[in-house]
């Protein structure tokens, strides 16, 4: 946590080190230190008690995390131990109003949002980074046509460039989002023992307000211990970020096989005895973050059915799967970038696989050809036989169909032989494309 | 689909019709009858294509839904049996335009879209009825206090007033999301067979634009066949507003266990042979609604690795289950607005609830009372003292504070009584009911 | 429910039929009728009240599920209605005992296991069915060589063969433990109200007991209203099986690709304008069901936690998602089923596969050659080495060892030419086979 | 991994330390070991390579976790990086077989199925011992009156021996399947590079039974690298484990309620300020754990689908949710045991509860008492008057029914107090706990 053994697939980047229990116990220590000062700016502890704070992260590293964890285990949270901990290493006036008016679960719910805010900066550097490098694959490859591929089986042609595209615009959808609860959603949460801010008497709202602003958090309308909005939505954003890169590493593995081979990973894994292999190790690390957001998310969200003013069960289940999902969200946005920044495409090879059909991926393209002058239907059933000859006999679909009297009344061979190339037959591609990359930049 | 045997649990409120086999039918029909009207505004077919146009609801009500799913099966969506179907209802000229360009998914998409943007009309609606309900529970309630519950025990005071706003304030930033999802990521999809919109020639963004124009539905950068952010988002706010829904049910079924009886719903159901039952079937309902979304979520998510130009199993996965989501929201949220409306809340029992602990739950207010006298730790201790000898011993707290000397000389009899008044140590409450108010005014 | 529209994907086969809201409420009847007879079995009715008993299908067919559903909306199951309607139509001392001493739970947790064991005979059927053609298939290709793909790169040859033995082996898994879930895991519930049996007095257990006998159900020890191992179990005996459908659809999917074509669909579905496109809709199915499963195992056993002596909220939301993945599991099996029975195997089509690398997927077979003469991890370093000399030229590997006097020096060109020989390294692969079909004959 | 900070609530017990990444580590090198064991048993090795193996703990320990998650990185398993290290450590003849035939898979699937066996050791046994002391509170409160709750209404009595009993059967079922488990489920696996024990040559099953002869884990009839029944299953056992912890955990929070206070935590978590609060943290615990379970299990259940000779995704996502999920049940069980040892059980207010109701829960008793004399129907229009009159007066229920004349026409005096005494209307509660206790001794 963050896993060492697998951290190659795992904890890959930057949020790793901001998702680790080490960096939870750091937020936890600043939300109580920021509490200080907000307590001593609405007048409710004394100035001394704010003065000469310690560097969080020197006192956080300096705890005992195994203590903490059998503090966890008498008092529910970490957050009692903390305290204590923390009162044996301040000076006296501020271990005096230390936690003070607070519960356990504003400190450990804030500090959350903390490291949440910490892990999102990373994570959306990552994002952006992939997007990037996918406007200028979709830039430079946006006539290199290759198969498109529905079920798996070739359909039309569709070029690489839009591929990217696509890609590019689920990484922009995903990062926007995260950015959005960023600065909306990530709040911090101070209600007291249960949610009246009582022990403040009538400064609670101004404590609240001067606590987010100390650590650079929303302040929200009410707390929200037992709202769960937030860690929801958050949990959902991770989750569509981890579905887009998911997206993008499998269709990576699939251009990767051996029998396709349209792309390969620059630092693809190799195998000692199997030197042929390329294992595309980043796109399997993206694959496996994301296979596992699903359950982490079902889990916070089935968490949303929290008691009263403190969920018995609900609440302490969200701690570990969110620290894993922004772990998780971070490791693949990190595998992405190094994928894409290194994917090499061979723009040869789709140019061979489009022909492996013998022209049948471009016969709904010689239908169109062959409309004005047939009508669609005599069209397509002319075309529709002919590609099933084609099929049958293993033979281009061009051989049949310039033998065909009929095709040859309608349009010349030159007409024919620019209906089954696949640069003849890509639609909108170059438009949205653009359409694309004008959002990217926008 | 929606389940019929179940509906009063699963199938409440006017979601089910919208969400219906019948209504995704209507809509698909809806999607071919608009493309032909945009084709035909896009000149891409003669003005009598799209000339006089059956009703799509008739029209789709005439279809045999088995012969659809049979065709389901021979070929893996029931548009091409759809559109067979139709050819044989429509103009000869609408016939021979009909689904020109289009793909399967770009029918089936879309139509889910139509659907879910029907949907959220009245999850929306019955959303802001339970948030208004809860906004004059919140007002009326304002002072009314209740025990705060911290993991199922009592903690401190807090009133069902700011409960009720607790709720509400979840209930505006579920159905504000919702509402913002239909406007931006309900959009149409529209790509052909591989996403390049290669049958429209060089007017495909036109046709797409003007088929979003014809449906209300937003116009994306690009097709989203296999970018699955916006069902995984619709899927997600589903799931929040359920987690909300859920979590007032949960609530609701608590405080009207026997024991507790300081809420009933009106309309509770009986027993036969114990007529003193009075089930909160409808905070049940919500729960039970509740539980089911985080799987349907996750199946959604999982369904974002879609592969290529087409998911092959993935995108399939996702039809049925967001049918569900929407199905299952729409009647937690009917069943919370019943349970809202005719919540009876028992004021007096929430007092005499407060007094179990024989004062217990106002400790902390007694130390904050004696801190300036005694000095924190000191009136920490003492209190904690006090409250150990009334609980083992059953006797009230008062009467333990009561007889002690260093209390006495610290605050007069007056004093204790205002600090054992729940009503005295309710902080922020009053504040934050009218900041969740103006927010829900806003 | 089952899903019309989308039947051909999600409601094959003859699971279907069995998981239907009618079948539910004709299983409820036939608890119900079971009851009276168990009672006057056991004294507490007059024989009278098991007299022409009707036919349960006829008497559950005859009610209103709409009626049904509305009363589930009052009472919280579809039970009380079920009764009402139920006196109406049987004979006064019949109607007089009806239900007695049974709870609303009883009469449905009864009635989903009757419903459970009726699905899984054909279910069972189905898995054996393709398990006896995986068996076929791995005699018939025993020795038919394709590539083996480990992350979706060729790696060492396997067989056919092999892969269908182990389709098999997860085939026969499956069904072994739905079978023995039918023996001893299906049991009949009757607690009354709160698990107590107290309205037969001291006759509670021979109620159970001849009810269970009745309905051919298993006895339970105790009532499992709210110790729900038993519906988890089942819940996972089917994601299991559909995992191993799912997988058999996805290998499927991945041979029948374009690029791969070393199987197909016998009824691939086609395409109108893509007439060289063969859709595996049947495997397409399979991963379609099994992409859902997940999400239904995670609800069913999510609801585990039920209070006390009924779950309020989790105990009905296991409803539906129960027969859901009953549905989904017949569907996956019959459509993996149809898909074996049919499957076209390329083995001409494998053999070319195999060549792709030009001989590098046989250099660990070349290593192990080598070995005996150079040492391993000198034979070792010379394959690398031409290895990525043939990769880099895209020359045939055994062109470049050929020209290798260490080579030379170790083997001969026979030798060599073996090595090469995907037939040559097939190492365990016949006795596995044997093994497999040995278990699923044993 | 195991948690620290959060070690009291998710890494109690035993279970902890086997599945922590040390022990993975350890096992890992144990595997590779044993296979130089049974490469020489089976003649492919020397017997130098077996000799004087070091002792595979401190072999483990001595290794670098983030050497070998860098090598995750690079080689998509930390395999690779472990076998250059111990090369390192190991004689020349050892290093030079190291491995000899296997692929990274196997050495990692088999060393997680020894994990798991370690871990289902003290799981089992944390599940027996709480399954004992349930066979003592069913034995010892087998006629300890309390309120049977349904949809937490109270209903009709039950006894809390009863309930106990309940929970024991749960525990044995979770327990014994986890037995199962471990004997049948957990197996070697061996397959070498695509699952044909290729390297072995002819003997690669003698070498695949020696290596599971070596680890003490089962034989499978095939290597099981993409037949993922096995993990599925286990992760299935453990699942329900947690939800039957989960349920006793919810059942002890609801009774340790503050309203309810039949049960509470002799180790309860208090609160400095609020003394009176006994937060039940054992049972808060287990409730956190098995919140978690479901996500875990769907995301091994939904990486069933993996693709031909090794997962490109779903195979690395089953690694830490495994783990997890045998900590989780760890904890739950080691958390569960501590809280059902400590149980305060409060028969005296079990009694009082009973009574809150003014007789209401007795009405069914009631019911079936007047029946001989009045019928059934009328019986229950009586007291359902009768009821009603109480529940709107707020008086006994005794008191209104000893006014009624055809009351006192129908019974006597004692008749009725008999009637009304929680202790008469138990059925076969007696039975039923000596039918579970003697399922509990076999």
């Amino acid at each position: 946590m963050p896993a060492r053994l697998f951290a190659g697939l795992f904890a890959r980047g930057a949020v790793a080190a901001e998702t680790s229990e080490d960096a939870l116990v750091r937020a936890m220590v600043e939300v109580e230190l920021a509490l200080l000062r907000a307590l001593t700016a609405a007048g409710l502890a004394p100035a001394q008690a704010a003065a000469d704070l310690p560097d969080p992260a020197a006192l956080g590293g300096a705890l005992d995390l195994d203590a903490l964890g059998r503090g966890t285990g008498t008092d529910g949270t970490p957050v009692p131990a903390l305290i204590s901990a923390l009162r044996e290493r301040l000076a006296p006036e501020a271990a005096a109003h230390l936690h003070r008016g607070a519960t356990s679960q504003d400190i450990l719910d804030t500090a959350l949002m903390l490291v949440a805010r910490r892990a999102l900066g990373p994570l959306s550097n990552d994002l952006r980074a992939s997007a990037d490098t996918c406007a200028e694959l979709a830039a430079r490859h946006r006539g290199d046509a290759e198969p498109g591929r529905t079920l798996l089986q070739q359909g039309v042609p569709v070029t690489f460039g839009l591929k990217a595209a696509g890609w590019m615009s689920g990484l922009d959808a995903a990062r926007e989002e995260l950015e959005r609860l960023a600065e909306h959603e990530l709040a911090v949460q101070l209600g007291g023992a249960v949610g009246t801010l009582a022990a403040f008497g009538s400064d609670g709202v101004a404590v609240m307000t001067a606590l987010a602003a100390e650590l650079g958090l929303a302040v929200p309308a009410l707390p929200w211990h037992t709202i769960r909005v937030r860690p929801a939505r958050l949990a959902s954003g991770l989750a569509v970020a981890l579905g887009v890169l998911g997206k993008i590493g499998r269709d990576v593995v699939l251009l990767a096989q051996t029998e396709v081979a349209e792309a390969a990973e620059s630092a693809a894994g190799g195998s000692s005895t199997m030197p042929h292999k390329r294992n595309p190790v980043g796109s399997i690390a993206a694959v496996a973050c994301a296979h596992r957001a699903p359950g982490l998310l079902a889990t916070i969200a089935a968490a949303m059915l929290q008691e009263h003013e403190r969920g018995a069960g609900p609440w302490q289940a969200e701690w570990e799967p969110m620290l894993e999902l922004l772990r998780l969200a971070g490791s693949a946005a990190a595998a992405v970038r190094d994928t894409l920044a290194g994917l090499e495409v061979d723009v040869e090879r789709m140019r061979l696989n489009l022909e492996i059909t013998g022209g049948l991926v471009m016969s709904e393209s010689v239908v169109a050809a062959l409309t004005p002058a047939l009508t669609r239907p005599r069209a397509q059933a002319l075309v529709t036989d002919a590609a099933r000859v084609a099929a049958a006999g293993g033979r281009p679909l061009r051989e049949i169909l310039a033998a065909n009297p009929e095709v040859a009344g309608a349009i010349g061979d030159a007409e024919l032989d620019a209906a089954l190339d696949p640069g003849s037959y890509l639609g909108a591609t170059q438009r949205l494309i653009d359409r694309a990359l004008e959002a990217h930049r926008g």
